[in-house]
């Protein structure tokens, strides 16, 4: 019997060791590369998109509020998450600073003074 | 002057909460719908795909060691955590509570012993 | 009884016209909308990727001898073709002009004497 | 000087051809795997997804009226046909006849009399 509450894991670190180990386990190392990985993260997101797709725009706002529903987009997010952390792992990539670098590119480019309530695309 | 480093997101939380003061200040929040968010992170992800897609698989496990589509590669990674992230804020989800659960829903169905080396899927 | 053969569309002109019957039989207009059928195009890709990511290049290249997983490749691709003609028909676009225009641009931006044997992308 | 009127394809047959001489003329065939081509696919898709994601719907009703953002998304419609088309070739498929086997299944899920107005999903 399992005394012991599960404990998830706390940051993307310890998510990315779990999955490391997970594949490790049932040797799967050699279906990780960057393309199928790259595949299977487009893939999951389809099937997000697909929860979502028939939804009007409020419908889609009050999902999670819909617990079969919402369960199901919670289950595509976790998927695309899983892949997400998968894929930097096999590249070495920091998802993180990735994403935080991204983040400080896009704020010069897009500065808030200037493009206040527009979706203009900047290039 | 900005005398002090610039210190990025040590945390998905921290990463949230840049997000959403990011789009704040741009009043960006109406284009924000999960409907819209999901288009971009596809969107983003179609991008990460399209810098893979004619290598061949040894080349893309070795496309970091070349810094220019190496870089490209890490930035569109980036963009597809930005967006999931947001994805997940309004839609009220945690980002690595959805990749613990469904992880253990994986573990649970793909038991290491009896999948070892297969990609079968199972249902 | 049917006693006439099932004849199929010959033309995308054909399969467009069936496909606007289909949605106005089930008054499912509403639902076609060009963000609604983008998003059911994306996710029916997905659906196809997931039936590649797993395979090796040349497993992949010999799907179709697999009658159960060729027939499952050749059914998405029949989804993925299904929402690209309604897509296209909702938004009044022209499927074979805009795809000949296309390859007209690229064929002028790629040459074949200059580009002969290499992937790498030009803008 | 060109004297005779461009013609583009009039089938899926002929863009079919089109685009396999254009492959073959440039020795690009190593590059065009199923996988590959399935991974330019999603990234052209996604590519149409970023120009319709932040619009409301009623602007992408719209998004033709625009003669440069419509001219963007005819232009990736275009791009995606293609590559539909050629992963179709390359698998040996008949795009126009899968499309047709699949609405035929489809419309046998869907009576129309069963599911008027409804998005409600059948398995």
């Amino acid at each position: 019997m399992d005394e012991t509450p599960r404990r998830g894991p706390a940051t993307v670190v310890e998510l990315t060791a779990q999955l490391r180990r997970f594949a490790e386990d049932r040797e799967w190392q050699r279906f990780h590369t960057p393309k199928n990985l790259a595949m299977a993260l487009a893939g999951e997101v389809g099937e997000l998109l697909a929860e979502l797709q028939w939804l009007t725009p409020d419908e889609a706002t009050l999902v999670m509020a819909d617990a079969e529903r919402g369960g199901r987009v919670r289950a595509e997010i976790g998927d695309v998450m899983i892949y997400l952390t998968r894929l930097a792992d096999v590249l070495g990539i920091d998802l993180l600073a990735a994403a935080d670098d991204k983040l400080v590119e896009v704020a010069r480019r897009y500065p808030a003074d200037e493009v206040r309530g527009s979706a203009a695309k900047r290039t």
